[in-house]
């Protein structure tokens, strides 16, 4: 048994309300046990310099907590002038992540500005985004696509992420919160799609390494976790644009 | 009847619910209309280098918006590496407004650090933002208070602050919206106490001026709109602290 | 009677030096006391992207002090690679102002750059930027119509500025000066037009409050103290000029 | 075979020179086929303040590449003022990755700068800066051991890394160099200890996704180039530092 | 004759007025033609980090200009959030000019902070700043001096400077004012003490060379040109603080 | 005899391997003694907005240390998010000396971007840059001419730089390398082209001063060993290139 009660499969309760925002195409507040975070997503009808002219979309990601999100408050990262190396891998993570599962053909030339802003942490704060953002995505394009704005839903598949990770007893965990996760000995970040096929791996050891057999218990737990939140993803997003989508991923 | 339905002294419905979240030591969020603001406030047992051995404490405040608080999404300040004059001059006014009452020779020496962020803007988000920000601080105080770690409650009056102003067609109203602020002739900002003495006021007309008799018009408004916010405020914050307060204030 | 020896009611002495510069359009060194600023107005022939094809001009105001206008040497906010809150709140207050006496539909598209920096600091250097940077403006405007570039001088009314406070002993005091500002219990500047009307009203209670009567004596302070500098600039802007801003200001 | 006449498991010809600058406690330059890289590893004996008075020692890492280490000449990021998020998410891996291998309770409170320099760069410019990082650093700590400082080489194992892809015709290689980099479709960077431990694995579908079996097929050509790096380090590092460090991995 | 009527060998105008400002221990307006510089210096009563016990003092230099000391106003360092190349040159000039004619060994552990900003730019502003910098750092020495906080005045020598050029048609001319600067094909630069030696030679050629021979002939205006500032600094310094600098020179 | 066992007028070895770098137009490793630099030339077919449409070309430079080529280990200025004054004081000096041998009107509409990095330092690494930086550029525009991108070779003269200095003996010297450097009462670097002309004389008295007759030796040594830089130059250069600049220079 686990610090906070869970067994080691076992993951925080997720909740998302949707359209929690008034100004965004879409948005969502998800909770991950403690963690909390507004993700929106934003329609910009304009591509960045480098993509001009191509006919192409762009999806691009920012990642920011509150300073209070966290037990000791954190300086902001405007007052510092700049962000944090942590930050920027965050960010460029989760806009290498939706990517994966947008038909960037099919958007025309527009940018998604997914925002995840981290209300509350207790870890796994980058895994919540972007299970979050795909949906507030996905709300985004489906507005676009309910006013003709574009013929289909660029949506591809489903995306959803989850930490796994091995405590220091060798306990092989899933959807590590902040106790849990400051003392692993090896903590990694799975992306994976509805279809199980991987996006992103991230595993790292700190002060520590990982065999290949623990590898492979480590991604045995991580698709365990994700089938549960791509069956509640489907659910949130309701039987319409989830049937587009499971339709998409056949093709 | 305005834009909204609402009376020229009508102010909007009011939330705030506390204790928002998990990690500081006071925390809301306030819903004024449409605009909500996340207030916290966090304790920190030192204060700046300036006031160290005097034996007092500080109070500091910090504002932002989330990028699609707005209807057009903003570039981040920590993108842009710094803070905008608009975020500056709010954050100052939140910190002094504050400091008016509290009795900062009877905190310690330490620093609150008050974070005011903006989920969702429509107008008025600095006068929500102090309104709010009263309450996450008397709750952290009063935390510091129950724990024993000062003496009384530092707290020497209530304090709200709204807005008023002039519109187009010389109408003075009251809890201007983001629509009615963007046209109005001249903006006033109040910030009172609960035995009505002003704290900060800031009467701007931009590109416009403003008379004597328009001003005491404009004050008067302000001050039943405040009346308001302080009978919500004892409301929100209960009869053992509202008491307290109270009879800080009759002192 | 008053720490220099001034009474309640008295500003210090002004003077405005026209013409203090070779290259501006408009330039002055104005004196109020031994605060001294010089002010400048440069005319750029366009304006900044947000306001191109609108037909109207812009004006906007910056401000400094030299590192050692003060008693103790500042950092330079060049070497800090920022700029202060307050002073972005002086620039912003200054540009404000300015343009609510310019008739900005008959500048043509052109910016007005005011630079105001203090050479010497000794309370009052906002409200001084503010009287002199009027002079400044007028200047250049003047020497476009003179020109020919536009068709009339583009000055709604005259512009002047002066701090009003209450001391540690109740005292209401107009024009004060460092000594009595550190100390000042509430601190009030007001922006005034030549026919009395308020272009901007800040006042501030730090660490105290005021109440109504006491704004209303505030409030009779200033007028009394902007209607001398409303004849000094006058007298110092000459008969020609002053009669166009006067029938302007009829109409 | 491949664009350069490689076979699909077939690394690029690897040199590694070393203290190959004058100055730095270890250095030395590492080319991976035309990928060049400066590594130096410099000894500071104090700790960052967050690790002081816990008598252990902290590795940090730094990367860089001179503007014209690529095809087109990339603007200096001191000229920027900032770090690209690229950067620091490289810098941050090599430090990491770096700390897995070291024996921190034995440096003392010292800091290893690692700076790693790109002078020529044709994709791995990470892996070929972590694999001659690892050399540099154990040249820094050997001198410190060498004169006494230190009382064991505090290297628990060798550490290198390379990178394995999937290009877009599904074919599995090893070392991608930038063209076939900039064309894969998945880029997985490898980092493993010289007994067959993952210290880092991450693995990434740009723009698209991988299997589980293809995951494994990864894995597995990644850990043949790692076989061979781990000989020429042993070989450029000499028997007698080789022999400590294969004898502490086998504690 | 010159472009502004002047010989060859003829300085502008020059004026010193001392005691320009109220709060710094040493300051000066220095007019050199229409160029027009406020230099100050301000004793601080410790030294930078890098000098902390070693009993000896230091002097550091900034300099600035007001955005429309020039003919077209340029943004202010402090809105860019960095300081240009050409201020960066300017104020180490200043302050290794400045260095070497104090005894820093005489000083005590002080930091003289020296500010040069140019009010009015018409060519010449980095030696007029050294001219009138001079004399400000000699006035605040001379106050240390006659407060008995030193025991000696710790300056060994005058210094000036002033710029020599070449032509388009080949004529060398002693203090080039903009226009004559703007289009010179060499510029030199030539700080002095009073006893004729070079503190620095600063000689440029802008798309152009200069031979041995024109050398000679640049140094040898530059000479006599500042013959004539240092019997202008002893007449504005006084008999008795020049005798003082006189004595130690000859030492 | 100096320290290292040279004579007063001996340079130290000097050595530039060309075509250092793949992706360069133009590229150099320069060693002078421990001094080494990589000089890259790159060309990009546009100039700065300032030079738009005047048919002329640009020569620009950057210089930068790795953060061990010196014995202390240098904070980056990418970390630091800003350039040192002393960086931006040498690619100054960089740029201006190389345009001074440039027909910036035979280059088309071009920009040189010249990259100078020291990757070790002992002295004199902004004349070593010059002299490399001289060699990289005429590579580039070498390739240029030969791919008939323009007409000519646009190298009017050679150029080449050295530094002399007076030690604390009074011993002029050649050359200096760093402990020669850190000692020395006077510093002066010189830039000269191939028929004997100045470009740039800098010479620096850090707490110290230099006669007129120190001056010339100081000149004489520095001629003497800029004859030798101008051979080496013309042999590494080949007898082609050197040919179309010797008749150039004859014009």
């Amino acid at each position: 048994m686990r610090y906070d009660g869970r067994e080691p499969q076992q993951l925080r309760p997720v909740h998302i309300e949707i359209d929690y925002l008034k100004h965004p195409e879409g948005s969502v507040l998800i909770s991950v046990g403690d963690t909390k975070v507004i993700c929106s997503a934003s329609i910009e009808d304009k591509v960045p310099p480098f993509m001009r002219n191509q006919g192409k979309g762009w999806i691009t990601a920012e990642y920011s907590m509150l300073p209070r999100a966290t037990d000791q408050r954190n300086i902001r990262e405007s007052s510092k002038g700049k962000i944090t190396g942590r930050t920027m891998e965050i960010q460029r993570l989760i806009g290498r992540a939706l990517r994966a599962v947008v038909n960037l053909e099919a958007t025309g030339e527009r940018t998604v500005w997914i925002d995840c802003d981290v209300i509350q942490a207790d870890g796994g704060t980058r895994t919540a985004s972007i299970t979050g953002a795909f949906v507030a995505m996905t709300l985004a394009f489906h507005k676009l696509y309910k006013n003709k704005k574009i013929k289909t839903l660029p949506i591809n598949d489903f995306l959803a992420a989850t930490s796994v990770g091995i405590l220091k007893d060798g306990q092989v965990v899933v959807d590590l919160n902040y106790v849990e996760d400051s003392a692993a000995h090896v903590d990694m970040n799975v992306v994976m799609t509805g279809n199980g096929e991987f996006v992103e791996l991230q595993g790292t050891g700190e002060e520590a390494t990982f065999s290949y057999s623990q590898l492979q218990e480590l991604l045995k737990g991580a698709q365990e976790g994700l089938l549960e939140l791509f069956d509640y993803q489907k659910q949130v997003l309701g039987e319409e644009i989830s049937d587009i989508i499971t339709k998409a991923k056949q093709r």
